[in-house]
């Protein structure tokens, strides 16, 4: 039993997401987890997932998920805001013997832990937002939180491009944002500051102070979005990204399962793609925050 | 004989993209050809097309003309610039009898016509830019010709998020444009202009002055990247759609073949998508410049 254990704790961490913007949870692991392996799944040949439908990104992501349980992986994160959105209950019942962590509710328990005053804003893609995953799962924690969602679809082709920051992202940037903001100070609804025209910077309803990154590309954009926060004049805000607490979700997890890696060498990553493993490597570099080579990356069919 | 020609002119022509974009290929088509029944296919469910390598395209458009062939049509058009440009030697191969058309070369062809000065700037997706079709295409025409190309991989995603004019857009295609004419002023080369700083305005190396719209998307921000020329101070620059010359030359083959549909009534468009009907309805219309409903769209599996 203990060398079962063993070897089971020996497995790698399987990590997939639609294509690069997943190697930021990737790096929020490798950080908190410096001793674990981990095959990385991006599959960029169907990219992006944000728009397109939830039943045809729920069958692409079971097909990501088999091809890392076929690679022997103890544990699996789906690294990716609209694929644990729309599948995680799926791959947790395909495999569920397997411990499948999203980024959906770790993303809403750190937003709920950083709100004071329980509205919280939430810019993710078209299809996490349409589908309302976040505001059931921080509902779920805090069922008095007001939630509003903005889906924010040029997000992922600009830090795809390289643009994270200057004039063109901040005009992008304000103008999803600035709505957030307006209707959090206004109730929630055009127009409910009428009734109040001599008090416009005095709402009665707060606009939101915690602003959640719903997307795994959105991190490059931080610091954009956070000089666009204080352009709008709006409050402390918090900018919460679920990547770390993924990354502290899933040691929580392989440890109450004893199957924290005992090696005391450091773990190894290993990269597949399903496209183009040069564009992965170059644009996969600014999500990662160090330099892939394309000769690290193998191409994988699905 | 007559009755099996007649047979054939009765029967659909085909139309595939990788999404909505080749509905301003539809559009010039049903315009050109109003007799003529049409059966569209978008592969929504793995666009774009644009940043994927050409083998995993080829791989998807050959799927895509394949689903076609099999509902009997008696022309095929390829009307997106990145299968073509990956695939059309591909399709043409395998089915020989089969008059298979691209938008690469009417767009080379239509850019020849409007020169005046034998420099041509092309923009198009990462992926046509990086295979240099337009490249060889318009060289064959005429070899003594010099053709600059630029990706613009945000038009795509603006075009569909509905931001097809205003300062962003602008903001976008001016850093898009501004180094091809430019590097047109300059010769193609930066700092080539060095060695006349006197004369910054009077460069001998003159500006293109034709620029191929060389994806499906970009004929919705004509008019934005009309005015953006405007403010760059160029010279008269005619810009160039492929849409109308490959209806044009579609309809010389259909009569070139005897082929062209005899009936008088107007002909009948069927719309195909691989995912997610509403969403190709709502961001079809603009690109097909008339309203779709979903229930006119049709969910196929490639």
């Amino acid at each position: 039993m203990n060398a079962a254990l063993s070897d089971d704790s020996d497995r790698p961490i399987g990590v997939f997401d639609s294509g690069m913007g997943g190697l930021t949870v990737l790096s929020a692991l490798m950080a908190r987890l410096p001793h674990e392996d981990m095959l990385y799944l991006g599959d960029t040949a169907r990219l992006p997932y944000g728009t397109k439908s939830r039943r045809t990104v729920a069958r692409y992501a079971l097909q990501a998920a088999e091809k890392l349980v076929s690679m022997r992986v103890k544990a699996l994160v789906i690294a990716c805001n609209t694929a644990t959105a729309a599948a995680l209950d799926e791959v947790r019942a395909a495999w569920p013997q397997l411990s499948v962590l999203g980024v959906v509710e770790p993303g809403a328990a750190a937003a709920c832990a950083a709100t004071r005053n329980n509205r919280i804003a939430v810019i993710a893609t078209e299809s996490t937002i349409r589908g309302g995953a976040y505001q059931r799962a921080i509902q779920a924690i805090r069922p008095d939180s007001s939630v509003i969602g903005q889906s924010c679809s040029l997000f992922v082709p600009l830090a795809e491009e390289g643009w994270m920051d200057g004039p063109i992202v901040e005009a992008v940037a304000k103008r999803y944002l600035e709505p957030l903001f307006m209707s959090g100070a206004s109730g929630g609804q055009s127009g409910a500051a009428d009734g109040q025209p001599d008090a416009p910077n005095k709402p009665d309803i707060p606009q939101p102070d915690c602003l959640v990154l719903g997307c795994t590309h959105f991190p490059t954009l931080t610091a954009t979005i956070a000089k666009v926060l204080g352009d709008l004049s709006v409050g402390q805000v918090t900018i919460v990204d679920s990547a770390a607490t993924t990354a502290q979700a899933v040691k929580n997890k392989l440890r109450e399962l004893d199957l924290l890696n005992r090696q005391s060498q450091p773990g190894q990553a290993r990269f597949m793609t399903t496209d183009d493993e040069a564009r992965f490597a170059r644009i996969g570099s600014l999500f990662l925050g160090r330099q892939l080579e394309a000769g690290q990356v193998e191409l994988v069919n699905l």
